[in-house]
């Protein structure tokens, strides 16, 4: 991972994973959900943690997502442990899902020695098929006795469905009064697999952060990396994003050190938010898609999601095709009142659309832009000043076709 | 064309097109905008014609949609003669478009003899290009010397652009003061070409409606046929649908013959607008979503869109996997509340979830169905009595990403 957040406060590292923070362990295993590879995982905090959490917003919850907001709910955000599990949504499972999802809670706090209510459980893969529960079981079992510290890379693979590859990273923060550390990971190739129902994130750290706090810093960050993702624009049942804060570190965080914690889950989360994109299925391209010069922050958002969502950009982008046409068509029709005589296009920092006029002398310096693999598609709506908002988005490929046509038969 | 209309009053005629109805005649030739086919057209009525028209509510609206629309305003609704050219589209073409669409107006009229502001101009084809006026001019001069009465079948093969077959149709209204008909063509396949830019529908009438009551069925009839077709949720520039009446059956339409124009017009509408839906680039399928059991029709019409335009349930579609998941998962993120253990799921009228439980045993029977050309998916979310609305689109094939991505370069 590169440096992307500002030298001054937060430092992504190369190494480390969701468990390299202190007051924290993981254990991963097959227990058999999946025909092979790691399919369970345990997160346990030393102590009791510090919790926050967003789930997904469709009407349609899984189980697990249903009973960590009870949870979550009921502790007013204290989390000793977290179950997860792959290959298996438990969604769409009515009233058996959820008392799996409870039995999966209540094992792994007898097992570790802690309330169920202090348990959350995250499940994600296939919808609409029981859990495999004596699987379950005899792994949460075995997995309780084998907590150990370290990176956590195991669970990092543990968590994957159709992923090309585990995504975590850390990030040191440095305060005037010491450092604390964030670890992170993330599953999913956005929404590009519904029926793997689908992105799962966790961020924990060292610090001491009461639950406001950690909320609203949760939000915070999720605004600007996690929901500013999209790969095909369908939002799955079992979407969630979990902050932990151990306190371990002795770092308190109060709002003079908020910024820092920010800036340093911001940093950790784009990186995990843009390999998503970039391990979508099929994708061959992550687009940067940013929209300034917009009347506000949501209008800029709501005009760049438009755009990285039209399957016309999408399907230019991976043909290599610098389509400034398709560009301006998606923002016009985003229901964001701008004026396209005022409005510029730019793929690639080159300047294809202003004045209401194109420039296609320049059509070939942006055609080249699109032949790597990292895409900038910059819209200015023409208000001065204006507002600006970032969503990444991949390419569409025909293999993305295939995969999800052919996915399940 | 099939009878979808109720035989009472409206009936489709597998015959005839655009100027079947009395006093209208057309001419279409080759102008040299494409290198080779039909091009250019013209249609005039006998005497000047009452009119109605909607068109993109995209706010990127090409010169002869902004010409046009200046027009129909200033007559309050009066039409002579519309002049289409396909091949490009006059989109993004600043001041230099606008000044080419009212030359082609100016042209058309002082070749029929009439006020420049009653012809309107439709152009469909490349965005950002500018038209070859010398080519126009003298197609406009040739043809206005041209027009004949007839199918205008020659009317609905200048108008395409990828289409893959011409969309014209006829449809015989009978009613107690006697019959008049309605011819229509319409060009495009969805959204699906934004370059192309797009979507053209024409429907011409011998039956005297006033501009006011012509608008209201125009209204009525593109919110049940033409706006409730999607292929990809991209929206064009240039989408026009224009209705003319001629007067020339002297068969009046008021309020109590009103309804058996909508029924014409929808009947003739639906079929056109499937046509474009079935004619779509990549498509194998026509589906159609249709959303029951909503708190109303715009809430019902909302669910079955976001179906309509899940890349995930497109993709099941053609892969032919009766996946209820993704369906299920798309109604959850339309924004509209409902109660998922309430909802039910059938692909093909075969129940696949009920009570928040999946009937897998159904599914092969659900898989059959999805092997035909035209697909129903049915969506109950359990209000009663509720709303309910149909959305047509196709499928997604990888065939759609390879036209879409490989257009232009």
């Amino acid at each position: 991972m590169t440096d992307t957040a500002s030298a001054r406060m937060a430092v992504l590292a190369a190494e480390g994973g969701i468990t390299t923070p202190l007051g924290f362990r993981s254990a991963a295993l097959h227990s058999g959900i999946k025909t092979s590879d790691l399919d369970l995982v345990i997160l346990a905090a030393d102590v009791t943690a510090t919790a926050a959490a967003l789930f997904t917003s469709n009407l349609v919850k899984a189980a697990p997502v249903v009973l960590s907001q009870e949870h979550l709910r009921r502790t007013g955000g204290r989390v000793r442990a977290i179950v997860v599990n792959s290959g298996c949504a438990n969604a769409c499972t009515g009233d058996d899902g959820m008392r799996d999802a409870r039995s999966m809670a209540t094992m792994a706090a007898d097992a570790i020695g802690c309330p169920a209510e202090e348990v959350l459980v995250a499940s994600t893969g296939v919808i609409g098929v029981a859990l495999d529960m004596p699987a379950i079981a005899s792994g949460i079992a075995t997995a309780a006795r084998a907590l150990t510290r370290g990176q956590g890379s195991s669970a990092a693979r543990a968590i994957m469905t159709t992923d090309r590859f585990p995504k975590e990273g850390t990030v040191t923060v440095r305060t005037e009064r010491g450092s604390f550390t964030i670890g992170g990971m993330a599953k999913g190739a956005g929404m590009i697999e519904p029926c793997m129902a689908t992105m799962l994130g966790f961020l924990f750290t060292d610090a001491v952060v009461d639950p406001p706090l950690l909320h609203r810093a949760l939000q915070d960050t999720a605004q600007q990396t996690f929901n500013a993702i999209t790969v095909d624009g369908d939002s799955s049942t079992n979407d969630s994003l979990v902050a932990l804060a151990s306190g371990a570190s002795g770092i308190t965080v109060d709002e003079a050190i908020y910024p820092a914690l920010v800036e340093g889950m911001v940093a950790l989360s784009r990186e995990l938010a843009t390999a998503i994109v970039r391990g979508g299925e099929g994708a061959t391209k992550l687009v940067a898609v940013t929209v300034s010069g917009a009347p506000g922050h949501s209008e800029a958002q709501t005009v760049a999601r438009t755009i990285a969502n039209s399957l016309l950009v999408k399907t230019a982008v991976h043909g290599g095709d610098p389509n400034w046409g398709r560009i301006l068509a998606a923002a016009g029709r985003a229901g964001v009142v701008f004026d396209p005589a005022r409005a510029m296009v730019r793929v690639g920092g080159t300047l294809l659309f202003e004045n209401g006029l194109p420039h296609d002398d320049a059509s070939p310096q942006a055609a080249e832009h699109l032949q790597g693999e990292t895409i900038a598609i910059d819209v200015d709506l023409g208000f001065s000043p204006g507002a600006s908002a970032t969503i990444w988005t991949c390419d569409l490929s025909a293999e993305y076709v295939r995969i999800n046509g052919e996915y399940r038969t």
